[in-house]
């Protein structure tokens, strides 16, 4: 084993979101590649993205990026649906380490799900009028049909704990219906808060339609990318450790961030501080 | 006439807001002192600011009140009641100019209005948990009740333009029935959002309910504190001129500004350039 190799593989592997939202990204990574060491950090002061212009979610975004830098990460995953579409390829070509985006993989799971080739899509504004998805899907495989719709509330429902009940149900449904009426069979939730709605989602589409969310893909794409550079963590390596950053008050995203993760956290740093979580 | 006096009376007024919503503080501003020059910065990058911690909106709000100096202005409206709620005094310590927020204008208004010194509060939830329309009504009259709710989906929903319907109705059933079990007979709108929800929030809490918002109580500050310190712009002056700048992409605050203002607005400059408007 070389020693370059040897110091790579022992490096953290860096996550950023525009806030909590990204944590189900890393609940996935961590089951993919459980030795692994990670950074999250999460944008809490300047959340949300996906209202914002693409201009801004790159500053920003490269901003995320400098700070992961910080702890010499041997690859950076972009979280945030919204930061992906927008600035994954300013980023790629900023940063001389791996950079991997949640909407590819997000559009591979949906084109291996579809039967009709007829896939929705659904996201914040940003990444709607991107039209990342339609771009990747269509690159993928020319044929498809997709149909894509903003859902700009469904961000601060989720933020507000309003899972369920008749208002998310009744917003769900002046969003998705015009989807259903195309025929859909597969429906992507372009945005890493709308796994925590897939209830309210599944009742508004119906049983037959797939749901498909890019963080299980893209924890498959980072164990990929990792044996490929073999840069996994070494077997006897110490305990893995998940450090959490973010760039407001970090409490509200410890309370909010367990409903994403499903497990507590222990400890989250505002940026400037080290602490391990 | 001095020539210092003259020189201060010609500068503009800068008023900040975390977005659009002091927009409506800025109209009434118009009408009530309508030959002063008015700059408008509204942080469109950064919002919300509602959900953010008091450090991160005290560090936001310094930032908005360094960029209206670049102008020379002579005198700084806190156009926002988070802002104004969470960094008020920071910045009155932080500048030497005369700075005015919205709290204590809404707080007196309501006063003005109650008959059974029973108040309501609405506004979002960091403005709520600063307790400071609630502190500041205490201040005028000690013997008030008042009566706090935090409405942190409405924002949202004036951004999307949802401002009446069946589910904002039923949002505001859910925040407000509470307030109404209280017997209040006035309610401040304390977010500058809120005034679009007015029919609705009317048709929640009643006829009989007294709604307040700052806007133009705030306005009629401003000309008392002119008059006060000599500084109202001359007679004589030029058109007076209005300026917006924002910090993200000025197209959307244009298009969603005209909603707040009920009027045209001809140019907006991000950050960085000098547009008239």
């Amino acid at each position: 084993m070389s020693e370059i190799w040897y110091k790579k593989s022992m490096k953290p592997i860096g996550i950023f979101d525009s806030g909590i939202g990204g944590l189900t990204v890393l609940k996935e990574i961590q089951e993919e590649v459980p030795r692994e060491d990670l950074v999250y950090f999460g944008d809490t002061a300047r959340v949300p993205y996906g209202t914002k212009s693409k201009e801004t979610i790159t500053k920003f975004s490269l901003d995320n990026v400098r700070f992961l830098q910080n702890f010499d990460v041997k690859m950076v995953v972009v979280a945030c649906n919204t930061a992906a579409s927008l600035s994954l390829d300013v980023l790629k070509t900023s940063f001389s380490m791996p950079i991997i985006g949640v909407i590819e993989p997000g559009a591979k799971e949906a084109l291996a799900a579809t039967k009709n080739g007829r896939i929705g899509v659904i996201g914040t504004k940003a990444t709607i009028g991107s039209g990342s998805y339609e771009a990747c899907l269509k690159r993928l495989k020319p044929s498809l049909k997709v149909y894509s719709q903003a859902c700009p509330l469904f961000v601060p429902f989720v933020e507000e704990g309003w899972l369920d009940g008749e208002v998310v149900t009744q917003v769900a449904k002046t969003y998705l219906e015009p989807l259903k009426t195309f025929g859909i069979d597969t429906l992507i939730l372009g945005c890493t808060h709308y796994p925590l709605l897939s209830s309210v989602i599944r009742k508004t589409v119906g049983e037959e339609v797939s749901l498909v969310n890019s963080a299980e893909e893209t924890a498959k794409e980072v164990r990929r990318l990792l044996t490929k550079l073999k840069a996994e963590a070494p077997r006897k390596k110490g305990n893995p450790e998940t450090r959490f950053f973010v760039s407001d008050e970090p409490e509200q995203f410890r309370t909010l961030g367990e409903r994403f993760l499903g497990r507590s956290i222990t400890s989250v740093a505002k940026v400037g501080d080290y602490v391990r979580g």
